[in-house]
């Protein structure tokens, strides 16, 4: 056993145990508390794993679960930037690279490069393995927080032009799912959950 | 789209939200608090993926990830067992397999199957996946108890033979992490944060 590459990695892994405390805007199912990152990964990968077949081609399932398991840990530097707060987007992208250097960076060289790679594949959103991934990152919350009656979009007054922006990728992940999304959308709006407009 | 077949696999990626509020004994590094079971395999699934060069023997790694990701789903209704309460494991087995039994019974037949499966071959501990995957899950909160020096154990009174019996199967998916393992248990018992004995 190569000493100094296996505590490179258990570094890594201690690290990254900080994102259990990285909290989103997202509340859990039964009106519960705000979700963490680590959370949602793990319910991402869970939903990636199962719903796979509404994907509109064939993906790399072990690659797209681990790029959702690990999209969120810059955010470990970076923080949660809301979906919907355009002032965090601005600088969102260079705190995040920043984030990225440094705590992929904390790997053995060539997984430092594998995950720094598989977090960039994500960012670019272009293979069918991110689209599917950015699919999942979208439907997650909107599930629970249909669940809760929408009280995630009503607490920030979010608007359905809003809302419909974010949730127009999730058609390339997968059609299926994209259309779901609209019809709950939808739904919302007509429940005044989210505002017209 | 199977509509009657796309609401059980929604019911099901609901009810497992439910698995974000079963807490562990295991408390997050720096001190922090309790550890809930969707936090614990996130962890072990980026810890299977990072560390599978020390499994015994290759793994699937995507078949491993998924065993992980859902080894818990049970403790929803069971609740989680502490590795060291003896009253609570005589009961465990039974409270674990009726809950697997409602729990993966939400999905669609040959989901629950597939699932059901998964979970079976993790308890029952017999392929390589079963093994490194029980190696992490041992291995990940071994690493926070003694990030955290030893508090868990300290609070718990646990002795060295209960440890070493607990940590013994590391070895079955990996020699190189259960010897690691071992060391560090070792430093734990010479600092007194394990009793002797």
């Amino acid at each position: 056993m190569d000493k100094e590459r296996f505590e490179k990695q258990l570094k890594f892994i201690l690290e990254i145990d900080k994102e259990k405390s990285v909290l989103r805007q997202t509340h859990l199912s039964g009106h519960g508390r705000r979700e963490n990152d680590a959370e949602h990964a793990w319910h991402m990968c869970v939903m990636i794993y199962l719903l796979k077949e509404y994907a509109n081609r064939e993906i790399d399932i072990a690659k797209t679960m681990m790029m959702a398991l690990i999209h969120d840990v810059v955010e470990i530097d970076a923080g949660d930037t809301y979906a919907y707060d355009t002032i965090g987007a601005v600088t969102q992208k260079e705190r995040e690279e920043k984030a990225a250097e440094r705590i992929f960076g904390l790997l053995p060289e060539e997984q430092k490069t594998e995950l720094k790679n598989l977090f960039e594949e994500f960012e670019a959103n272009e293979t069918m393995e991110a689209k599917f991934a950015h699919a999942i990152d979208n439907f997650q919350p909107l599930l629970l927080n249909n669940s809760n009656g929408g009280s995630d979009w009503r607490e920030h007054g979010v608007s359905k032009s809003q809302v419909l922006k974010r949730h127009s990728i999730t058609h390339l992940g997968s059609e299926k799912l994209g259309e779901y999304s609209y019809r709950l959308i939808d739904e919302n709006v007509k429940k005044g959950n989210i505002k017209e407009g």
